[in-house]
């Protein structure tokens, strides 16, 4: 992975940061910062549960195998990093099984409707993702599939093609399926649903889609390894930190998540919720936005180009995609185009990208941090992963701010609750 | 259609600035306002081309009743205003054919590489979208797949397959339908992409879908109607312009749409162009941000919530959904979700709705609009299509801003031709 300030237009030094960078990198392995009891993230690449890893790979070929749908119901950090890896390393088309669904995101009845009108007559798994069980959307859809799975497969075998990920030792969910039966796997204590994806939480789907989770995590530990140092000078994803903090200073109040490939839509998604709610407190934050190119130069393009000089752009662009095609000669060239013939389109996806960095920071004077991945495996996403992790920390620790709470996420909550008539516990 | 301000915590009166808007309402009906060439759309509920209309339902029962799947070929306005209409009014599961693929609006090789694999087998037509031929992401796509089409179907059955909607008179796409023999179908030139939903752009692919294109203008002439007096008692259009530019005096400068349907996030693409590419100019214009509620209440809320004070939201809800369901009763309860059986879960996404805009108005301090539409029909679809029309060319025109260009989408189609080596004409 590489970061690339030449086209940021930085007007501080990330170097004058050291002295602030080194006192937080110490109070963040001391564990004596802000948000201190949910670091379990942090020395994860190592520290995770290998007996758990290994039957995640279990449940996971056991879902391939023999499921043709896969449903994950989850919301929030429970879906978003397993979506975010499975559209990246696999694409909005791929050719095999099972195809992957998720629900318990939301309350569209219309979706649920359709999504199980959708699913009569495959075979069907589900993997319910919840710490206490009691997350609205998640649990009114895990009801409604439930109910459907036991109507097809008979209580038994329902139990078999249920999998819970949730609290080890408590919650509502974790004693549903105590008494169905199911397999449990955990969703740690220490760990907020954004920083989650190299658990259980995200491991099983992205198992159940194919990939090799082990790569995953070899990708982890080498980005675990490259950032034991604070030093700004080699540690990319505390560049990242200080630079995102000098564009704020500068009244760049949007960071705008950019990428080329449709399939990584979901990881700016991803990259939304781990950075809006990680610093989206006490009335501050940058507003975290995105837009996938060339696609959306076709409609946010002009406002990046002319509009309000409120933003900078933060660019993830893959050095290989992940399949290539060599534009074709036509003789009748009717449309012109045969300048391009016998090039990558690839290869003018990336003109594309270099022309509109150049465009929107040479006439637009709008700055762009650069980053790019070699490409779209599982050893690169997990890297990435944890490149964002340790760069948000960083970034949100040097607001004085709690990066790992969410305290304004339950505010609609309690309305809601209120307005459904929810008794008391 | 209905408008609510109770919770827009507007600081000014709408009713003051009804000179300004008469003023602008005339120059617009006189065609005196700025960008006036480009005002096609305006009187477009009545002045369409009823015979080219007629010519769109034939075609669109016929790829109907032949194609497995339909290829829109297009960027921009040339596929989002399709694309919006397909899912809020058919949802993101649909029973029946064709598939519709959006392609030529990217240059991922990954995303063409998948699709072509991903129609192998299938009957498959072709829309392609361009007025002039030449924009590079349509032109390249529509290379691969006329190639495929040829190669499966042979020259003669392709150049039925294959419906091109372009320049009336000139132009490259043109020239190759006339040689190739395709039907063709007309971009108005008075027309920006952003505004061409109602012609044969927007129109041949949701005729496509099954959707019935003569509601949807019943409802776009309905909108035209309500929306004659400028009088800002009345016209909810002009209310609505006025109140983003009163948010907008008071510091707000990111505007965030919202939707409680899945199938609507499309919607918020669509606008997203539409306000964007209309008012980013000249270093003014609010950004335009979306979101997908509940979904990302537990990724964006946070923020929302209690991070920077930049923002405010612009509710779009329906008052019926598509598909309702009624919560099922579970005689074991181990989930605790009895308290909703026998409720529409209909009922609890609105519930949410307003508790979400209770904490984020009263606890969180962001300024709420309220829009709500009846349904998801196509009436309602062009009522509301129009109104945002409307309401865009307004708001727009009261920052002395055209709202029908586009100059700053050049900048980097210049920078790529010059890296792609493309020859001068």
């Amino acid at each position: 992975m590489k970061i690339n300030f030449e086209h940021a237009l930085l007007k501080e030094n990330i170097a004058d940061y050291q002295d602030r960078v080194n006192e937080i990198h110490e109070l963040l392995f001391k564990r004596e910062c802000k948000g201190n009891d949910f670091l379990g993230w942090l020395d994860w690449p190592y520290d995770y549960d290998k007996e758990e890893f290994a039957r995640i790979k279990e449940v996971g070929k056991e879902i391939r195998e023999n499921a043709d749908v896969l449903l994950v119901c989850g919301i929030g950090g429970s879906y978003l990093g397993a979506r975010s890896a499975i559209e990246m390393m696999k694409g909005l088309y791929p050719d095999d099984k099972p195809e992957i669904i998720y629900t318990g995101n939301g309350l569209s009845s219309t979706y649920l409707y359709q999504v199980l009108n959708h699913i009569k007559g495959k075979s069907v798994y589900l993997n319910v993702i919840s710490k206490s069980g009691t997350t609205t959307e998640t649990a009114v859809a895990f009801r409604l599939f439930q109910q459907y799975i036991e109507e097809t497969y008979g209580e038994e075998e329902a139990s078999k093609r249920i999998i819970a990920t949730t609290d080890k030792a408590r919650g509502t969910l974790k004693n549903l399926a105590d008494v169905k039966g199911y397999r449990e796997f955990v969703i740690p204590d220490d760990m907020g649903g954004r920083y989650s994806v190299f658990s259980a939480v995200g491991l099983i789907p992205i198992a159940a889609a194919g990939l090799d989770i082990e790569e995953l995590f070899k990708g982890c530990q080498k980005a675990y390894e490259d950032f034991r140092t604070p030093d700004l000078s080699k540690n990319i994803a505390y560049q990242y930190a200080v630079a995102r903090r000098i564009l704020e200073n500068q009244c760049k109040g949007i960071e705008l998540f950019v990428s080329y490939e449709p399939s990584m839509t979901m990881i700016a998604e991803w990259w939304k919720q781990l950075f809006g709610e990680s610093e989206g407190k006490e009335g501050k934050g940058l507003y975290p936005a995105s837009v996938t190119f060339t696609t959306d130069l076709h409609s946010m393009g002009q406002f990046i180009q002319e509009g309000t000089k409120s933003l900078f752009e933060t660019v993830l662009t893959l050095e290989n995609p992940m399949h290539d095609i060599i534009f074709p000669e036509d003789k009748e060239n009717l449309d012109n185009m045969n300048y391009l013939a016998g090039k990558n389109i690839d290869w003018v996806n990336k003109m594309a990208c270099q022309g509109t960095v150049e465009a929107h920071v040479e006439t637009g004077n709008v700055p762009n941090i650069l980053i790019s991945m070699k490409d779209n495996s599982e050893f690169s996403y997990g890297y990435m992963i944890y490149f964002f992790f340790r760069a948000c920390a960083m970034s949100v620790l040097m607001l004085d701010v709690n990066p790992f709470n969410q305290p304004g996420v339950e505010v609609y909550k309690k309305n809601m609750f209120r307005l459904l008539g929810k008794p008391a516990k």
